[in-house]
C-alpha cells in the first residue's frame, strides 16, 4: 500500500503559518467549537501551550519553532546584543511552558541553531517549516510501519489524542491506527476518554469520525475490562518522551493500559519520531512529571464536582517501563522489546 | 479498639424509615446539595435505584427492603390473590431495577419470605429493619477485621463510594478505611474518582472530609503510576457481587487496579457482607454486567461532550478474579488467597 492512500485521512490542522501570521485551533473548545486563534508573539503561544491551547508533543514543537519566527522577525531591526539576549529570552519561556514533553525541547534546540547561525527571518522560518515538513513526513512512514504489526480483524485500543491534532498531521499512534484500518485489518477501535482533559473523547473520537473509522468510546478504567474480554489485540499510543532505555512518558493512564495489557495477553505499541527520544535521559527515572491545576479533578467545566477542601492529585503523565513494550515505531523503523541496546539504533 | 470508637464516623445516612415514610437522600446531586426524595410506593423506588438516586449494593438491597413494607401496607386490605400478585410483581419490578448486585436479590428473597408466611406490614416492617441492623452490625465487625490487616504507616487506594452513603451506614471497604485511620495506621487515602459518575470525586471524598480523614483525589487512570511509586500498600474496594469461588464482581475500574496492584506488589481486599456472595455463581463467567446509558460518557451535566454520532460502550462492573484478590473480608470473617474450597467457610 502506497502511505498516497492516507491522505483522506488527514484532513485536520493544530495550527496555520501564512501570510497573517499564525493561528492555532483552540482545542480547549473542540468538537464543540473550531476557532482559531491568532498569535500575536511567541509569549502568545507559550500560554497557549499552557493552557492547552494547543498539545500533542509533536504539535507543541512545530508551534514553538513557529513562535520563534514571529520573534526573529519581531527582532529582526535590533542590535545584535539585545537580539541575541531576546532570542534566548523567547526560547526559554517556551521551554517552559510544559517540562515533559521533550520534542519541545528539541524543536527550540533546533531553532536556536539555525538562527544563531543566521538571524535572517526567512531562514528561521524555512527551519520552522522543515520541522513541520518533516514530522508530517515522519508520520506517513510510522504509519505504515506500525500497521505492518498488526493482524487482519484486530482491535485496537489508544488513549489520549496523538492524531492530527497533536502533530503536524495524520498522527503517530492514531496514523497507524489510520493505515490499518485503510488496510481493512482493523474490526474496532476503542479510544480511552482520557480525563481530565477528555482527549479521547473530545478530539480523537472527532477525528475517528471525520476518517468514518468506527470508535467506540470507553471510561478510561474500563480499559482492563476490556482488554480481559480479548477484543483487543493491540493498545497503541504515543509518548512525550521516550529515553535510552525506551521507557517512555506518556499521559497518564498509558501505565495502566500497558500493565493491564501484558497481563491479559495483548500488545502494547509506542508510536513517536525520534524527535521525541531523549538518549539524553537514560531511564525513566530522569523525568520531570509534569503535574497540573487539582482543579481539573474536582471541577468540571468551571463546575465544583468533588467536595470543598479535598486535595487531588493530577500528573499529566507516567512512565511505563521499557519491558512493558512490545514494539517504539519511529520513522527510522521499528524496535521490538526495546532496551537500551536495541535502542541503538535509532541514534 | 472497641467498635465504640468507630460510632463518630458514622454520621450520614443514604435512607431514612420513619412515621413520614420512606425517604432517600439524592445521591445524583451530592455533595453540592442534600435534597431529600420522599418515595410513594415501590415503583418510586425501583426508579429511584434506577437513577442512582440511591447506590451501593448493600444500600439499595436496603432501599428495596423498605420499598417492600410501602407495598405490604399499600395492599394489606387487599384479597388474598390480588395481594398475592401484588406483592411478586414490586418485588419484580424491584429486582430488574439493577441487574448486578445480589444483595438486591438477597433482600428481596428475605422480604419474600418474610410477607409470604405473614404479610401483616408490622412484622414486614421488622425484617426490613433487621435487614438494615445487621448491615449497620456487620459493616462494624467488617471494619475491625479488615483494619487488622493494614501495618502502621500504610497508603490506601479506595475505588467508588462504599461508605455509609452506600450501605446502612460506617460502609464496607470505607468501614475498614475508618477503623483503620481510627487506629493511627493510614498515612493517606487516596480515592479515585469513578468515572463516569463520579461517586470517589463526589461521595467517597465528602465522607472522608466529614470525618478528618486525610483524602486525595486521584484520576482513575492514575492509579497505577501511585502505585508504581509504592505509595499505596493496600487497594480496598467494596463488591456488588463475589461468587463461589471469590471472582468479584465490582465498579467499573476495579480490575485495573486489582492488575497494578498485583503488578507492583501492593495488596488487594476486598470488603462486603455475606449477603454479597452469591454461591450460585460457581465464578465471574456467570455474572450479568450491567451497562448503562452511553450518554454518561458523552455527555456531562447534560452537555454533550464527545463528537456526535460516536458509539460508547459503559459496563457499569467488571469481574476482578479471585486469582488477584489478596482477602476478601466479611462480617463472619476474612478469606485470604480466597478459592472456591476456602470460601466454603463464608457459607
Amino acid at each position: 500500500m502506497s502511505s498516497e492512500l492516507l491522505k483522506p485521512f488527514d484532513r485536520v490542522r493544530a495550527l496555520r503559518f501564512d501570510q497573517n501570521g499564525l493561528a492555532l485551533l483552540d482545542q480547549r473548545i473542540l468538537p464543540q467549537s473550531s476557532q482559531w486563534l491568532p498569535m500575536a508573539d511567541a509569549d502568545a503561544v507559550a500560554d497557549a501551550i499552557r493552557a492547552l491551547i494547543v498539545r500533542g508533543a509533536p504539535a507543541i514543537g512545530i508551534a514553538a519553532a513557529y513562535a520563534l519566527v514571529l520573534t526573529a522577525r519581531a527582532i529582526a531591526a535590533r542590535p545584535d546584543a539585545e537580539r541575541r539576549a531576546e532570542f534566548a529570552a523567547a526560547a526559554a519561556r517556551l521551554r517552559e511552558a510544559r517540562p515533559t514533553a521533550v520534542n519541545l525541547m528539541w524543536a527550540i534546540d533546533r531553532m536556536l541553531g539555525r538562527w544563531g547561525s543566521n538571524p535572517d527571518p526567512a531562514l528561521v522560518q524555512a527551519e520552522a517549516e522543515a520541522i513541520d515538513a518533516e514530522d508530517l513526513a515522519a508520520n506517513y512512514r510510522m504509519a505504515m510501519t506500525g500497521a505492518e504489526f498488526i493482524v487482519q480483524g484486530s482491535g485496537v485500543l489508544t488513549h489520549c489524542n496523538t492524531g492530527s491534532l497533536a502533530t503536524a498531521g495524520l498522527g503517530t499512534a492514531l496514523g497507524v491506527i489510520r493505515a490499518a484500518f485503510a488496510q481493512g485489518k482493523l474490526s474496532q477501535v476503542y479510544a480511552g476518554e482520557t480525563r481530565p482533559w477528555l482527549q479521547g473523547a473530545r478530539l480523537t473520537v472527532w477525528e475517528l469520525l471525520q476518517d468514518q473509522i468506527p470508535a467506540c468510546l470507553i471510561g478510561d478504567s474500563a480499559g482492563a475490562w476490556l482488554l480481559a474480554q480479548g477484543k483487543v489485540q493491540w493498545v497503541i499510543v504515543g509518548a512525550d518522551r521516550i529515553c535510552a532505555n525506551g521507557d517512555t512518558a506518556n499521559k497518564i493512564g498509558t501505565l495502566s493500559l500497558a500493565v493491564a495489557a501484558r497481563h491479559f495477553g495483548a500488545r502494547f505499541m509506542v508510536v513517536a519520531p525520534t524527535s521525541t527520544v531523549d538518549f539524553g535521559s537514560a531511564d525513566g527515572s530522569a523525568i520531570h512529571i509534569e503535574e497540573r491545576d487539582p482543579r481539573e479533578l474536582t471541577e468540571y467545566a468551571g463546575v465544583r464536582v468533588a467536595a470543598p477542601g479535598v486535595a487531588a492529585w493530577n500528573p499529566v503523565f507516567d512512565v511505563t517501563p521499557a519491558s512493558l513494550i512490545d514494539v517504539i515505531v519511529t520513522e527510522r523503523g521499528a524496535v521490538e522489546r526495546p532496551d537500551a541496546e536495541r535502542m541503538q539504533v535509532l541514534w
